[in-house]
């Protein structure tokens, strides 16, 4: 069996396909071919992770798998939308079966857990390279956009933004994992939780504006102010910094709230004086107001989010 | 300006939507929004380039992004649908004004010929890889598809196959381009064309199967071969063997236009004893028929394809 009918075989016997979801042609063909039901929109997106750029090269395979194709649907979460079906694009070095199945069986309890199916690819010769190409569903002109916040509106952010970043030393091999917190954090970089039911919920309910949290907090957040044309004022003893975190970052773990990437929360707006009712699918923590001015404040400062450098190539 | 803010700017100014094909929301947010029309179905794929393995790495950058479009656009031609949108991922190893502003440009002349639009990408710090996903839209369950061939069937193929894998040697820089000829097997190569037209046409006219050449005319017949499960019987002297490959390959040039990869010509079937429209939109020659036993003929005698090897890494 030549190198890239392994690939094939491996990924035919990973169950790759969701149930539920409905794909006219799936891979084998010069396309796959899918119909949109009438008055839905598709979202889609694109996103590669380059080896020892966007993770460790000697990383789980299992874990590379589970995570790459969180990312991506983190973005269709970020809109709202209902995950449908994804396309992977592998570049690889050489064929490892043992890699392939690990990697694919990431990728698909990934897939499960987002209800999405694998409906195409291509398997090349190359670096060590994933680009995932994903598409959902959205009830037509109801998107989650950036652009959507509106001055007095409050702003939320999920979960606790900043220990995929803080078990980056763990990632790397800087520290090794002494403490359940540390495992903790190295869970939260590698199994990132797309939050698709807290972005449907969101449409639902007439959030204004969202965003997944993949370069910071603070960064991100100033996606959805330039997005709208506003600013922003955030209250340091309003976010949220978890216990974990604070037990491995100490003093630094607010700069790694604001700060740190990676954890695919969602940052959004909700409409001034709306009630948020008790149904919210997530943890969900208030963290300031849109403001009309075009800067972002912290506690009254102004605050110049740093930018997030995911994982760094070593050596460099 | 940072690294990618120059990416940035330099795809916003370059023309990459095509007139005519609507988006509902394009690139900057976390997703891109279309909108399929009723009783349509959407057809996807996605290709990787990898440099060196697939294209020379020193290659003219404008013609890298025109090729890298038009394989992939290649894709939705086999099938017979219209071009819609596309998305690029782009690993660079660093950013160079020059070369980019030229690929885009490339990527550009491609898309306004296929009448395609770039709706969202991703660009990463990496090895020089380009990964493209199409997308077009197809009257529902009017798709070519590779199973569709039955005994009986003529199998055909557009242009002049086989003239862009001999354009290798020069592409690898082994030989010099000294005749129009060889210029012309190089432009081969480089700037092939997807039979957007010609897929169309196959649709509307009853064509029974269809694929796009891109690892040898043989190779690529067995595909629609086996998908369809039956064989086929070819004959030599049926071939198109263009002048021009005749004068640069000799006594080689049949063997190229039945092995060689990398035209994008598209091979198809046609039912059996149905005249064909003389408006077909693309010179396309009759070269056998479709038969019951699962088996390649030539001539009467058993032929095995050859696999074709793209563009190989160098030094390997």
């Amino acid at each position: 069996m030549d190198e890239f009918s392994l690939i094939r075989t491996i990924f035919q016997q990973t169950q790759l396909t969701a149930a539920g979801v409905h794909v006219d042609l799936g891979i084998g063909d010069d396309c796959s071919l899918i119909s949109v039901p009438g008055g839905c929109q598709l979202a889609q997106s694109i996103d590669t992770l380059v080896a020892d750029v966007h993770f460790p090269a000697d990383g789980d395979p299992f874990m590379i798998g589970y995570r790459s194709l969180a990312v991506s649907v983190s973005d269709l979460a970020a809109m709202g939308a209902t995950p449908h079906s994804f396309f992977l694009a592998l570049s690889l070095p050489g064929s490892d079966a043992v890699w392939l199945t690990s990697f694919a069986s990431g990728l698909a309890a990934m897939a499960r857990k987002a209800g999405i199916s694998l409906i195409g690819g291509d398997t090349t010769r190359g670096p060590l390279t994933i680009t995932v190409h994903v598409q959902g569903t959205l009830p037509k002109g109801r998107a989650l956009m950036r652009s959507g916040a509106k001055p007095g509106d409050e702003i939320y952010v999920s979960g606790s933004p900043g220990e995929a970043s803080a078990a980056l030393p763990f990632i790397l091999g800087e520290k090794a994992v002494h403490t359940a917190s540390e495992r903790r954090l190295t869970e939260r970089y590698w199994q990132p939780t797309p939050r698709i039911a807290l972005g449907q919920w969101l449409v639902e309910h007439g959030a204004t504006a969202a965003i997944d949290v993949s370069d910071g907090l603070s960064g991100d957040l100033c996606h959805i102010l330039r997005a709208s044309g506003c600013g922003a004022e955030l209250f340091s003893d309003s976010l949220p910094v978890s216990d974990v975190l604070k037990e491995v970052c100490g003093g630094q773990a607010l700069s790694k709230v604001l700060g740190g990437g990676d954890d695919y929360e969602l940052c959004f707006t909700w409409p001034a004086g709306k009630i948020m009712p008790a149904d919210v699918p997530a943890s969900v923590h208030r963290i300031g107001f849109v403001i009309e001015t075009e800067t972002l404040l912290l506690d009254g400062q102004p605050y110049r989010p740093e930018s997030y450098n995911h994982f760094i190539q070593r050596g460099s």
